[in-house]
């Protein structure tokens, strides 16, 4: 057990790439990063927060769309540069764009193929 | 099939995050930055290549230790922003240190805790 481990925010000027992972399923869902606010946010609710780089501010995952992630382990990597969150996806989408996973598409030659499942349209959820 | 969806180097300054997950088991085994050679490496050659912060130059992940990683799939998100590689990782170890993940401490209550696999000593593969 080691208490001490400090993260290193200051590689990325201040944010830290986040992995988040389907509990469940082990499916990479997003990529996203967190400040020192939304690290400590996560931690204290148990539900994921980011730093939204084109909003610059403090992101609630779900805060709009009810798709919170409910974390349920968190994971530090060898360089303490990178967090891996384990989470439960309310709602089943985790993409603004209604997909499960925000990487739902897939090279195949030179281009990339939508593979990913829709669970619902943005339109409803956020608006048209 | 989207062919012309371009990648979104520009918004990290000419770098692309990675996500490398294992191709049999879903692991998540790191995470790592691609310029604009890397990814251009990566697909020509089958194995994963990076951009190298520290060393700031081309790294051919395996290079070193043998433990290249083949590259069975990509998928791209949502924002052409992160891509996730899938890959088949020879020897059994992404990390640097020796385990089977780099993201091998998990958080429990303030403090981290080693949970992944040790499957190499760094000594022995790198030199003491």
């Amino acid at each position: 057990m080691d208490a001490d481990i400090k993260l290193d925010f200051a590689k990325m000027g201040g944010l830290l790439p986040a992995i988040v992972q389907d509990s469940a399923t082990g499916e990479v869902l997003m990529l996203a990063f967190m400040d020192e606010e939304a690290w400590a946010r996560t931690v204290a609710t148990g539900e994921a927060h980011f730093y939204s780089r084109s909003r610059r501010t403090l992101w609630h995952k779900g805060a709009t769309s009810g798709h919170v992630q409910r974390v349920k382990e968190i994971y530090l990597d060898c360089d303490a540069d990178a967090v891996l969150l384990k989470v439960e996806q309310a709602g089943g989408a985790a993409c603004h764009t209604g997909y499960r996973s925000c990487f739902y598409r897939r090279r195949r030659g030179d281009a990339w193929e939508v593979v990913g499942a829709r669970i619902f349209d943005p339109k409803e959820v956020y608006g048209g």
